[in-house]
């Protein structure tokens, strides 16, 4: 079965907005064994919309609308769809009660623009909104189906995840497409492909693509079959062979994340982390306490962004800053030992570097990064030179210094 | 004139990448008088793709597509162009000549299949490319334009800002549509409506978008006009208009960032900061040190995730985190107070909060968050309530703390 996605909105042609709702039907849509092959957005004007929507309904099997749902004079997706499928509006008493309860809940007066919402496309089935006051619309007409959704992603994601999924799935009775990521971190593209190479088959019913991405590469293997199960012992065999060639540098599976992972290690260890950052700026410590919970294993940090903080909060000696620089092997050796000693943790871990895109010499370039970690056993740093912009040096010394925590946990080198 | 793009590969559909070059494209194509009317995205199938080129050379008069023009066989554009287009192939010894001296002059020798780059459609036109080495291909027939481009986001956004756009000026004779961003924090969408709705007027040439999102709300002023100047000077009307009504809740135009604005007051002030984060984990100092040369104002922090580290870090005294708990106006005030002794910065920021999604309680719920600013005058605190979930809490709450600071140095209420 293949589908098209229409989004609607002048601010995703305007580039206002970017569109992220794309992305997550993909991946639903994949599981459900149905096949994206078209995503077209259009801005707020009808008869471009009805244009969109004749040519999907005509190329593919299942049409997918988001945007334009809301009550106001600029949502044209409702009457757009009543024109093209030559539907009256119809006026729901029970829509309309169990809208104006929601409000009365809330403690406030329905805005009386929201009447509109209770009007909905004669013979049209209804997909019901937990979170906004959209519902969705199901048309069917000769052997297609047409779904219009609110474009709000948290009530597009629950009316795709909740009704539209489970839906496809009875429809493609049981053909499912599925992927699976292998996520890496610590080796290059170029590199996992050397590794790999000879396993890697072009006629083999598994397609195998790299995604990289500053964070680290993700091997992304797909296949189609019959059933989840089948699809599911020929991933796993293809995921062993991998991990057989590069198994240490294979942090997790599909959604995992490496600070989950941190965070998954730390509790099973029970052991704690604290932090001390220099031209990352608080990232790295952002970045472990996005995992909910993380205050079990994490104690906090310093940003040491200036050196005199080095000094006075982290004990590095001036001397160290002096003779090699704030830059340096032995001063991130010394944040690391400073800050697990000052916070009374177990792991200390310091990254200090020129993020640029001023302040480097030929000696000490932009890009030139240390990172520490510090444990009871020693105290070990890393230099990286890396060749990219500020916002991505950043991001790449985080998930450096992470995955020195990883392998530092899983004691692997 | 209406353009549309069309953006070409398997890992946009699969859900795996989030186009983010649909947005830059949109933005550039509105500042050359191009309205962009559609944007289609297909994987990699040469049907689909040839179907999705005649479709748009139908209803549009400029097509831009971007991605697959790389010299490996899944890269089916140039495949395809030659078909839409009846062209045969022709090899360039100039082009292959250029290609093996970049690569010899980073010291590399050629993968052979980098050869390919040297075949280009007989009769179309070329658009360098600085960056990589796939060239950009410019075809016209009928009065239409195609132009092809590479879908690496740096190599497509060089071809479009320095020859596309200004090809397209020279089409448009001028007639551009200019957009105004004025952003703004500390005030929901609903309350800026209240305030300006009287200045609203839908038969207005100028249009107004309402565009919120977790750091604030933008309003959106677009016109189109004869010309830039004539443009801006309405702009500029309209402008003074809503500084009438919301100017403190203004902090700045079009690609603004609240960081650097703050990064700006702070440098003219001559004026030091340094942040002492709980529940934001380091998200605080990160969005400040995103700002090249941050460390000329931002003295660093202390992230105090555990309560010990309030206490033995930033001089908290035990008896106010018993007496009102670590998430209270007491505890911000001490490390707001605490961050600015122990840094020698002349404003000490802190935030305090229940991010959740767990650790809420009836008195203090999940999105409890407090934030304090001590200066040499005074410390103030606030108390916010937001319902979100945590990372947004956390994004909310980085943002209002850049907002105090912002009407700290501005002296406004």
């Amino acid at each position: 079965m293949r589908a098209e996605l229409i989004t609607i909105g002048d601010e995703l042609l305007f580039g206002q907005t970017i569109d992220t709702n794309a992305a997550f039907i993909g991946e639903k849509f994949a599981e459900a064994g149905v096949e994206l092959a078209f995503h077209t957005t259009v801005g707020d004007r009808a008869d471009d919309l009805i244009g969109a929507i004749g040519l999907a309904m005509n190329r593919v099997d299942f049409v997918l609308t988001t945007g334009g749902l809301g009550p106001t004079h600029d949502d044209i997706t409702k009457k757009v769809l009543c024109k093209f499928f030559k539907r009256q509006l119809v006026f729901h008493e029970d829509i309309l009660k169990s809208l104006e309860k929601r409000y009365s809940d809330l403690g406030i007066a329905m805005p009386p623009v929201n009447q509109n919402q209770a009007l909905l496309p004669q013979g049209a089935k209804f997909i019901e909104n937990k979170i906004g006051s959209a519902l969705g619309l199901i048309f069917e007409e000769r052997d297609k189906i047409l779904i219009a959704v609110p474009g709000v992603p948290a009530e597009m994601e629950a009316m795709v995840t909740d009704s539209i999924v489970p839906m496809l799935l009875q429809k493609t009775a049981g053909q499912v497409i599925v992927h699976r990521k292998l996520r890496t971190t610590g080796i290059m593209e170029s590199a996992i492909f050397e590794k790999v190479k000879d396993i890697i088959d072009e006629k083999s019913p598994i397609k195998v693509a790299f995604l990289p991405s500053y964070k680290g590469v993700d091997i992304r293997l797909t296949v189609r079959a019959d059933n989840r199960a089948k699809a599911e012992s020929a991933l796993n065999e293809m995921t062993e062979k991998y991990k057989e060639r590069i198994g240490k540098f294979i942090f997790g599976y599909d959604n995992d994340e490496l600070p989950a992972i941190i965070g998954y290690l730390l509790n099973e260890k029970k052991l704690t982390l604290a932090v001390a950052e220099s031209c990352t700026g608080g990232l790295l410590g952002k970045t472990i306490t996005d995992i909910p919970g993380s205050s079990a294993y994490f104690k906090g940090g310093i940003i040491s962004y200036a050196n005199e903080l080095k000094i006075n909060l982290l004990s590095v000696p001036p001397i160290a800053i002096e003779a090699h620089g704030a830059v340096s092997s032995e001063t991130a050796r010394f944040m690391a030992e400073g800050i697990r000693e000052k916070c009374g943790a177990d792991i200390g871990v310091s990254i200090t570097g020129v993020a640029g895109p001023t302040g480097g010499t030929p000696e000490k370039p932009v890009g030139l990064v240390y990172i520490g970690l510090a444990s009871d056993k020693n105290t070990i740093t890393k230099e990286f030179r890396f060749k990219s912009n500020r916002a991505t040096t950043r991001v790449r010394s985080t998930y450096a210094a992470l995955d020195m925590i990883r392998k530092h946990l899983l004691e692997i080198e």
